[in-house]
């Protein structure tokens, strides 16, 4: 018999008819009232990546939270845009009723062995064994999905100084939990796994919600299979957070400082 | 008699119906047989931005760059998913007869005068009055519509040792030419105008092309009208060049170290 790791069981779709799936929110991957955002990228992601007309590897990412998904069943349509020699194109929606819930746009490419580069460093941290895991508290929801390793950045709310502005950067460790060998179903969820840095900036919650979340691909599936279950070194970061709305960045390096994933996202915040 | 800037021209629309439109390519912003990435994204934002149904200034903006677009006509539709207290989101398609040449999604947001933080600092950069304007030799196509003066990162095609592989990035002022007060429809169009990274890392010319471009827009209508027609900072840079597709990040900085916008894409490239 056996078992299947959670993120594989929580964003099982029924295929429908070609390109429309049913799924169901789960609570692995709970949030407040709903699924955690990584979920949904996932779940969306999913769609394509099972799709037998998909041609390439994913490139890139983009989902935008339309209105809250609530805890039950929901409908995604996949649909390809174009295909063409080095790229294709879905665009893909997420429905609960007549409410769509999210859109996304998925883009494949056929990477060749061709040039490649790699200007960008990670930073050095300690090895993960060095770092203790984030005690997520709270035995349900999301948070413990992933086991997180802080170098600096973890969230703090201990009560302090409204005027105590902490810096919005984190640098961790992180695989999933259960540790699960890396793929691209895993690193689209891990992408908007970083606690949303208003948070950390000012150690209280006040609602907020992420609107936007592109992710990059980096790898193919030799880097997926290098990498393994082992943690990726992560950098998390925001720019601004201005009337409403901020930004964050991230990204996801795997072993020998290859970047796997960036990610950037728009949070809105209420105040 | 008025005589309209070309962007603005460039992105007129004609309206066909609600959230229907057809509009041109333009020899103001044409690239090798089709137009530049910014211009598509400039005249797909544009359609939402003239919408009676708009709500709230755009946050962001992901373009899709399906297929080639050929000089000439195109049709818009631009489809509003979801309007919600906060966000409004909208879907937008680009095409030329069957082809979806290009999808884009918007997002919305109502700004308000809450809690603000600006933790990220521009580099400093020469006044431009001290920098000398890049010469850009073609006196046609897309690049005559931005005034750009380089700091570090101008593109040099003086044939080259190939192993002579150079930085990624760019620090420089660029603003439109001629000279535009600042808006969204800029600076969408303008977070395209970063050179090809791999041109530069490499002079020399492969066959490229933007696959998806996301840009986040950080300002109100104030921090528009604050810019005025001032040359914005500009960093550009990219992380990894792998297997034919490449990442390309940029940050627009206006007065006082204000950012203004970011942006991320991904850029195919042959070889």
């Amino acid at each position: 018999m056996t078992h299947k790791h959670p993120l594989d069981q929580a964003t099982a779709l029924e295929r429908l008819g070609p390109g429309t799936y049913a799924g169901r929110t789960s609570e692995f991957y709970s949030n407040f009232g709903g699924p955690f955002g990584g979920f949904t990228a996932a779940v969306l992601l999913r769609s394509v990546l099972d799709d037998p007309r998909r041609q390439g590897l994913p490139v890139a990412l983009t989902v935008n939270y339309c209105a809250a998904i609530t805890e039950g069943a929901f409908e995604i349509k996949a649909r390809e845009i174009r295909t063409g020699r080095s790229t294709q194109h879905w665009s893909v929606e997420l429905t609960q009723g007549d409410t769509v819930a999210a859109t996304a746009s998925v883009v494949c490419g056929a990477r060749r062995a061709v040039w490649s580069h790699h200007p960008s460093e990670p930073p050095e941290l300690p090895h993960p064994d060095k770092l203790p895991v984030f005690d997520v508290t709270n035995p349900k929801g999301w948070l413990n999905r992933f086991e997180m390793r802080f170098e600096t950045g973890e969230p703090d709310f201990t009560p302090r100084d409204p005027a105590d502005i902490r810096p919005a950067r984190s640098t961790l460790w992180m695989r999933d939990n259960p540790a699960r060998p890396l793929d691209f179903l895993s690193l689209a969820c891990m992408s908007d796994a970083f606690i949303i840095r208003a948070f950390l900036v000012r150690g209280v919650f006040v609602p907020v919600g992420t609107v936007t979340l592109t992710t990059f691909f980096h790898g193919n599936e030799a880097s997926m299979s290098a990498q393994g279950s082992d943690p990726l070194l992560c950098v998390a970061d925001a720019q601004i957070f201005s009337d409403g709305f901020a930004d964050q960045t991230a990204q996801l390096w795997g072993k020998d400082g290859r970047l796997l994933a960036t990610s950037t996202q728009i949070v809105w915040y209420k105040e």
